[in-house]
């Protein structure tokens, strides 16, 4: 409606691409905005409602007719598979490349993936059915050294080692090396939490205490909050207290009801509680800058 | 791709909506067009591949959401019952309205709905897995009396329901009443044939005989026909062939290939066999005239 599509999020880091949700007609969408789906290596499903996953069948097709040979990861509810091979059983389709699925559970935050650079994990959401959020969370990497004082020390292989964790070292003569001497500051860890459908509950922001970018659903404004309670969902100003109570850093805004054809009254609702808030628009790139601490 | 979608094609006869075939995005290109999508009283899909009903489960969705409770007919092969319960058993939904789903069989001709002014059929295309075409058959109306030659006999009740009905009808006393002189001829019966995806079969032309319009596939050209053999899909060529054989009025070709970025030489070459050959285009109607015989 209003020109708005059903939720999917293509994630970037580095050479890895993700996928969180997948609603009817997202393979449309990538295409138009030019997305290389096939570098897409996993995919993570919040929920088993229709805007959140109907797209899936579509896509894992099209990447069979296309003769995808890599592995395709995908992460979502008990459920999914039994969707996913129902569908295939009956098209009499047994795709080119692997498939393999994990099942994603609400009990508390569970690592995902753990990836060299960064983890993604799954945590609960409350919703009419078993949802789940995501958080993606960089790992700290190696410090580069500062030159000059590499120069005037003698210090052995181990002690860099050391130093470019992060860590200080102690050498067998009793000096103490500090890593703040030695290294550049790391850049500072990204991470980014999507909450796709949820009730407004304020024992969620523990699970993306201070997150450079939330994306929260703000399905409703105030107004209509009889209608948020009802079907799981928040308004704009739930999902603002929630930014500001988790600390994060921004706030963005998703999955509108078709009820509001003009968002910026949503907005400026989160925006009264939490300033850093904006508006998720289809077909935008949202990067999360690296900087140092 | 190149602006195309998937396969979906809405009928209308009088008040009556149908919808063949149901690919994903199905509801976005209703609502793209402005059709009422309540007003759709009946599905048909022909298989089960993707891009011919991957929009289902998002419409049937979408109809619960929008508190419809008229019943909504489904006609399909075996698998997408199970296909939709596993969907809704999985999303906790019970539908808000009554859902009938009469599976279709690819033995022979099938009348699927009798209704008092049309029949809508299927029968049965060759594909890689079980597919059926649909034929919409308008039936013969009452003929309108010619009243001056009614003022000129006195007939009984029983006599001018079966002119109207084109019969002749003979009296008691031996008289000859012959429904051309009574009745205007009936308005020519209008007819549609629906094949979505098939290899070339000249033993399909029976089922779609001398019908007003054919939608046939033409997915490939014949430069490509070793790509149509292997993929069970005709060639624009072999479309031509079939609407001759038939003796159809008109043939509307679709589900061309994502190679053909420029279909005007597709359509020659059905025009080269057919001359009376369109290209069916997204978003645009076809009317089929009711003319006298």
């Amino acid at each position: 409606m209003h020109g708005r599509n059903h939720t999917a999020q293509v994630i970037r880091f580095g050479q890895e691409f993700f996928l969180l949700d997948c609603g009817e007609g997202t393979q449309i969408q990538l295409r138009k905005y030019k997305v290389k789906t096939s570098k897409i290596s996993t995919i993570f499903i919040s929920h088993l409602h229709g805007d959140h996953y109907l797209g899936l069948i579509g896509l894992l097709s099209s990447y069979h007719l296309s003769k995808r040979t890599e592995v395709l990861q995908i992460f979502g509810p008990r459920g999914l598979n039994e969707i996913i091979t129902t569908h295939f059983r009956w098209s009499q389709t047994r795709l080119n490349y692997p498939l393999e699925f994990t099942e994603t559970t609400t009990e508390g935050k569970v690592t995902l993936l753990d990836h060299p650079q960064f983890t993604v994990s799954s945590f609960p959401l409350q919703h009419r059915i078993p949802t789940t959020g995501f958080i993606i969370q960089e790992k700290a990497g190696l410090r580069s050294l500062i030159k000059e004082k590499l120069q005037e020390t003698e210090l052995p292989l181990e002690a860099i080692q050391q130093l470019r964790l992060g860590h200080d070292y102690l050498a067998s003569d009793g000096i103490h090396y500090f890593a703040k001497d030695y290294c550049h500051p790391s850049a500072s860890l990204r991470s980014y939490a999507f909450c796709s459908d949820t009730t407004f509950t304020p024992s969620l922001a523990p699970y993306f205490e201070g997150v450079d970018l939330l994306y929260h659903e703000a399905t409703f404004m105030e107004a209509d909050s009889h209608r948020a309670a009802e079907t799981f969902h928040c308004t704009a100003s739930q999902a603002g207290q929630l930014a500001q109570l988790a600390g994060v850093k921004k706030l963005l805004l998703g999955h509108f009801s078709s009820r509001y054809p003009d968002l910026s009254e949503l907005l400026a609702e989160a925006q009264t509680i939490f300033p850093n808030s904006i508006l998720s628009e289809e077909g935008i790139t949202y990067p999360i800058p690296s900087s140092h601490e």
